[in-house]
């Protein structure tokens, strides 16, 4: 038996379609077809990131148990960590009171952010001027 | 001297334009000229809500030290807390690597939700459903 345990190709367990239709069903999707997601690392506290999910990304990301974003930019799949092995575990996905904005509750491995910093929140506006205060921790 | 603390008239602290425009002028703002925003209790680390600033939001926020966003459904600044008394003090306004999301750390009195509830995140995916994880607080 192959253990899956931190790969990048976890099993995957389908949802039924009637559960994952009522799932979305509960969303508000944008004109783009997407809903903002707040990532949080769940036993800290702290927020990573801010990113995108399509209904495709939502269901990648309840079936592998691994998040999984699009990406605007690239116009596609955003399997986080993919290449940099930063992959986000998911412990749990939540929905906001109207339905237009998810909350991941999640397991980072190493930094969120693209410049290897933690979180992607790194800068403060403090005394009215933007100040960074966290460093890149690879 | 009056005593301002707890006020939902707070004395407005004007900031120098020059400050303000480098601050904003750090920030991506959508095709309706907004920026999503995560509201984050300051000490517990609860996701309050997500929700949407412009220039005005962003300035009155940073002036009068309570939180001010955009409402889009009523296309008008919503002072948090104005007629409900649950306003946002704000702690820290933070801006991600790519200036297209704020974080704002806040400390927050009563619910933030709507349905009266602490955080507006109250519904839960477990077992392929969407569960509600808290009650109203008052």
């Amino acid at each position: 038996m192959p253990n899956y345990v931190g790969s990048l190709q976890p099993v995957v367990r389908q949802m039924a379609s009637d559960r994952l239709n009522k799932i979305q069903s509960q969303l508000i999707f944008n004109e783009s077809g997407l809903v903002p997601v707040i990532t949080q690392q769940h036993d800290t506290g702290e927020v990573l990131m801010l990113a995108w999910m399509n209904k495709e990304a939502i269901q990648e990301t309840l079936e592998t148990g691994r998040v999984c974003y699009w990406s605007r930019s690239r116009a596609s799949l955003w399997r986080k960590g993919e290449t940099s092995g930063h992959t986000q575990k998911l412990i749990e996905l939540r929905i906001d009171c109207d339905g237009d904005s998810l909350l991941a509750l999640v397991d980072q491995i190493g930094p969120a952010c693209h410049t290897h910093r933690r979180s992607c929140f790194y800068k403060a506006i403090r005394a009215d001027t933007a100040v960074v205060i966290s460093d890149p921790i690879v």
